[in-house]
């Protein structure tokens, strides 16, 4: 069976998004530090994703794919596959509006993330930490559910739904120069790429990648997508590879990936704990990682910094880690 | 020598140290959790001072007070005695006039605090731990620089300063039923008193107490001020005792003062970090600990709730202790 063309969303399809999702999330505060500014000699505007109710900016997306079905649909409800804060923003999402979540996920996915997507009313079935396996279950709970599959981030609903968080950073500050978010699958930096590219399109858009799962980068250098197979960085969000979708936007509109080392992520997340006063994951300071040591590259820039998420076990801190 | 009569601040001198201090300090966000909300029952929204550039509400205070000072003051500089966010805050404060400050730190004071006040500009004279060596060497000090005494919290200017902090609460905010804050010496609580008690005379005003460290609720009970010699808590910033100035606002215008456990503050701080996904010190936690406890008398209700800083030692948060 041929896939059906790909549909790519649209400027109009982000702003009706915004619309639609506005009563389901916050408009998350834009933080500034003036020590983090003197340390990268940059004027930085982080936009605090990790202060959504879920704890990341994935609720944009999840939520304008639940808000959008329609009845019929809704009525069977969602379904997807995910260890991390996908699962539970869509799950909260679909709590909201009333109807069944499912969510597949590892057997060795954090029991706080599973106990989180049940406390959003979210039904969690487990499988081996496989794809094959992954696959296999996600089939059987679909064919049984009948739930409507919202991918992760290879999903125009939910590039959409991400893009009007740079709507909103846009509207927070003046005159930036340059947007920077990690990037994993691309869902963030494809939204990022979809309002700017329109709203903004001088405003240069860098992704930030770790070295140890550099996939992406390497799909930029090579113009074509390459996936590796399990990458290992504490930055757990950004684990996955880019997708069609997400690679349309990250082809076309983005103007640098670059890298920072598992030691400089820890680093900055741990200065931006101390300095910004926030709580977030490891994924998130890699941008923070990518300023410090591309000093060059950003200082004298007014740059906006899309923390994504802040669901992090208290209990194992990496710079704890003995 | 007699004292001078006690000056007490007004409503009109909050407003004027507002206006003073606006382009000094951050108007902070405002920030809720649905899930704090359903542990509590009541509608909970955290004022976050911890988001200040130098990380504590006291921010207000020490700029009201350095940027209050003629000239020819200024240009002594201020000085005080603080092992805590008071030195940090009246240090940057004097930085951003570029006058000087002098702060004596008992030699025990964390590296990280004595670090923070060099960094912004301080002068830091040690001391030996005890009161009897502050006293000595704090004369000697303000005799050689002739710096303006700021005392951490008893002192009308400072107190002026932190009434700010709940002005722009009730901005931020509609129908507030309680506004609760630490109580240490009483300088928040006091501004909060000053503000409210014209402002808004019907909200109720909890101060939140370590058992530990409970001789503001003794003295409230009593009615005078009991000090106590060397309370030990994990919430350090709330050892010191009530002053005349401040226990003229506790006693008039507070409506309770509850107090928690330490066991019980180590649980509100980490559900606060985890939930609210801000870092924030453990005598923040007091409040929403408090509230946690006395379930009947906040639920149903729209409580303010003060978190007053963020400079925490990353290395050794209290959960980690084996």
């Amino acid at each position: 069976m041929k896939d059906a063309p790909m549909y790519i969303p649209t400027y109009e399809d982000m702003l009706a998004a915004h619309d639609r999702i506005r009563p389901h999330i916050r408009r998350t505060p834009v933080l500034t530090s003036d020590h983090l500014d003197d340390l990268t000699g940059a004027k930085l505007f982080f936009k605090c994703e990790n202060l959504q109710e879920p704890g990341a900016f994935k609720v944009r997306g999840a939520s304008n794919a639940v808000f959008g079905l329609d009845e019929d649909q809704a009525r069977l409800g969602v379904a997807t596959h995910s260890s991390g804060n996908h699962a539970l923003c869509l799950s909260y999402a679909a709590g909201r509006r009333g109807i069944p979540c499912n969510v597949v996920m590892p057997k060795t996915a954090p029991q706080a993330k599973k106990d989180a997507v049940r406390r959003y009313g979210g039904q969690v079935t487990e499988c081996e930490p496989s794809t094959s396996s992954r696959e296999e279950v996600f089939a059987r709970v679909q064919q049984e559910t009948g739930g409507e599959f919202v991918h992760p981030y290879n999903d125009p609903r939910v590039i959409a739904g991400q893009g009007t968080c740079s709507k909103e950073l846009m509207e927070q500050t003046e005159g930036l120069d340059i947007v920077t978010a990690p990037i994993g699958g691309g869902g963030m930096i494809s939204g990022t790429c979809l309002t700017l590219s329109t709203l903004a399109p001088e405003v240069q858009i860098i992704a930030a990648e770790p070295e140890q799962a550099d996939d992406a980068m390497r799909s930029f250098k090579a113009g074509h997508i390459i996936a590796d197979d399990a990458p290992e960085t504490i930055a757990d969000g950004l684990k996955v590879p880019l997708k069609d979708l997400t690679w349309h936007f990250v082809s076309n509109h983005v103007s640098d990936i670059l890298t920072a080392s598992e030691e400089e992520i820890v680093e900055a997340m741990k200065i931006t704990w101390k300095y910004l006063r926030i709580v977030m994951e490891p994924s998130c300071a890699v941008p923070l990682a990518v300023i410090l040591k591309n000093r060059e590259r950003f200082a004298g820039k007014r740059v906006g910094v899309v923390v994504t998420g802040g669901n992090v076990d208290l209990d194992r801190l990496p710079w704890m880690a003995g």
